[in-house]
């Protein structure tokens, strides 16, 4: 069969996103659907209805994944699989993870109206909690169904009001009967926005990554010597916030240094005792480096110590170094990554290859599986706020890549590689 | 009647000031003697049994303020007057105020001790809420008493229990019947550490502050754009805390190019949402500037704004900057200041004319009465933490000036100016 004239429903995945959008809508004009609260339960009861009315097989596990089949020809070969989380971030946008789920949806339904039936049966998931706002850590259903964290622990995360996801799990009745296990899976693709500036910046209408940078925490610990702000001559002071300070324009200014976009970020500061009139006695704050190339980020880590130390040094403020994380780049399937590029590439979308400095359910299921990403344009490069926005056309081509990305795997007979 | 060879007695005055250390002694050798708890109510009783052993006259008035009276030969006259303050910092030293209630204390013991009878009476106050570390502000006490803060105000003050001055004045018994009010002072000298390094720098035993500098507070705020730590490439970032941080560091320098001894401290930092992996949106820190020329911390203050504004231009972050409080400097009476360094001399120790950067109730006397200070070397220079230490010879040294000042005040007869 021919489909290459197959297009989704534009008019109807815009449709779905806005509908889904009234579900803890905010005044500006964003989303709050913090994971397992009510607002979580009314947008996965909508979802499952969906779901239904193109009679795709529901099963939800027991971290409160929810899986929709659609059955293939062959339902003895391992499924392609789609989807993201339906779950905001505090004063969120209204395309982060819900895009990815509507995306696959969408794909379904088109197939559903077109009466195609693929070769291999077809799934599409909303991993529980992705964001982690509510419960941290973030990523912990696609985390556990991949192995990598523990039932009972993600069970026993709590809010800030101490309620257990487990207990909200139960609460909302999302607690499933299915074991939150991996199972074989052909192929896994997450449509999702940049949320960065970059595919804007450059033009382009969708990007596909190579896979998940190397990431690289940090914590930097100085001590000054606490004293009074009218007693205490300037050449006489240990002032651990002005050391802190002449330390944050170093390590902003490494990743011009060692190349290779390397990112730096500071976002945490805490200084003590913060009083108005008294010299800083203690300043933690935090590093984040973010590197294709993980040993970048390792070389810059050891820039950083040697060159705060000479300012610590300077400043008379002992102070202390700790690589606290440290993980290495996840490298996307290539066949997978190749196939998104060519299928733009055919639709004459303008499109780029790039690597992803965020963290997604995809991190988790390309442990397990064939994985691959697809991206659309953020306006102004914004996430993680509520002026989050996406072009109507953009969801439209990405959703069309992916459509006919799992259409490829759903047909594609032999087990890959 | 010579009196030039009359000395305080050290010994006594170290015991008493090991004795109040007792009352809140911490583990770290400091001492914990909030305003208005226990431990203060402790150590006013003993220090009234102390007064009442050399036939003083207590009053405490309706603030607590606490007013040893020793008469002297015309009592129609107006008092010589001396004190600081008994309550103390949470992790304060064993000095901090308290050496000023001794020092004048061991004055009057002495001059009891020899039989002196002064023209005008003597009076020792110890006055209440001095540090404000428990009901903010400080210095309520003289503030009332001079007028210059409202009772009633000071009554409400709350500490972060929800307890009020007023009732706690109550429960600790020191609610007085007397009017809180200025009374005729002929003159007031207030005796207390340095708090500061200089003195021991500039190896002098003891120095008299010219007056209290000129203080100017202000505020900056910076907006930058919050976006993921992973996403957002560093040439597309508008980081507040980077762009902070840059002001930070100017903002140290500036006392060097605007000379005058100025200070400048940024103490208090906050920065939103303080996320690891989110760029910082919003940042306020403190600035505070002393100096004892008016003129320089206002000029400081206009260079601060113009060359900060640049910062935030180049960082695209705008920035606002609210000069929130100034006041101008406060010089202690001339007459008395130059009685101080004329005793210091006449004993052969090393002294100096300085200016005090840190405010002392002598802030809220000197608005009413001629008012001056002695100081003596704090160890290190540091104050308001439990290491805060002071020579016992450097501690007699000020008491010694403190005696013979009180002394040439209270044997004056005509009224000064």
């Amino acid at each position: 069969m021919d489909y290459s004239n197959l297009r989704v429903n534009a008019k109807r995945l815009r449709s779905s996103l806005e509908e889904m959008a009234k579900i803890g809508g905010t005044p500006g004009g964003g989303v709050q659907r913090l994971t397992l609260t009510d607002e979580d339960k009314q947008a996965r009861d909508l979802f499952v209805r969906w779901l239904m009315e193109i009679d795709c097989e529901i099963t939800v596990d027991e971290m409160g994944n929810i899986f929709g089949r659609r059955p293939g020809r062959n339902n003895a070969l391992a499924p392609v699989m789609s989807g993201s989380h339906i779950d905001s971030q505090p004063k969120g946008g209204r395309f982060d993870g819900i895009l990815g789920v509507m995306g696959a949806l969408e794909v379904m339904r088109t197939l559903h109206d077109n009466g195609i039936q693929t070769e291999r049966p077809m799934v599409i998931v909303d991993w529980t909690n992705e964001e982690g706002s509510r419960f941290s850590p973030a990523m912990v259903g696609s985390g556990v169904w991949a192995g990598a964290l523990k039932l009972d622990w993600a069970y026993d995360r709590r809010d800030v009001n101490d309620k257990r996801l487990g207990d909200e799990l139960v609460r909302i009745g999302y607690k499933g009967g299915a074991p939150c296990k991996f199972f074989p899976v052909h192929c896994y693709y997450e449509f999702h926005i940049e949320q960065g500036p970059v595919l804007e910046r450059e033009r382009k209408k969708s990007s596909v990554h190579q896979g998940i940078v190397s990431l690289l925490w940090g914590d930097v610990y100085i001590t000054g010597e606490g004293n009074h702000a009218g007693t205490t001559p300037m050449d006489a002071r240990h002032d651990a916030l002005n050391a802190a300070a002449e330390m944050i324009l170093r390590i902003n200014r490494l990743p011009s240094r060692v190349g290779g976009n390397m990112l730096a970020t500071i976002g945490e500061i805490q200084n003590h005792p913060n009083s108005r009139n008294i010299i800083p006695d203690l300043v933690h704050f935090t590093v984040d480096f973010r590197a294709w190339e993980g040993d970048i980020a390792l070389h810059a880590w050891d820039l950083l110590c040697e060159e705060c130390q000479g300012i610590a040094d300077r400043y008379g403020c002992p102070a202390r170094f700790e690589k606290t994380w440290h993980v290495d780049r996840s490298p996307f399937d290539e066949k997978l990554v190749q196939r998104v590029l060519d299928v733009a590439t055919e639709f004459g979308y303008l499109n780029m290859l790039w690597v992803s400095g965020a963290g997604h359910d995809a991190s988790y299921t390309n442990q397990v599986c064939p994985t691959a990403m697809i991206f659309v344009p953020s306006i102004g490069g914004r996430s993680h706020v509520e002026v989050e926005n996406t072009r109507w056309e953009d969801c439209e081509a990405g959703c069309n890549v992916l459509l006919h990305c799992l259409l490829r795997g759903a047909n594609e007979l032999e087990q890959k590689k």
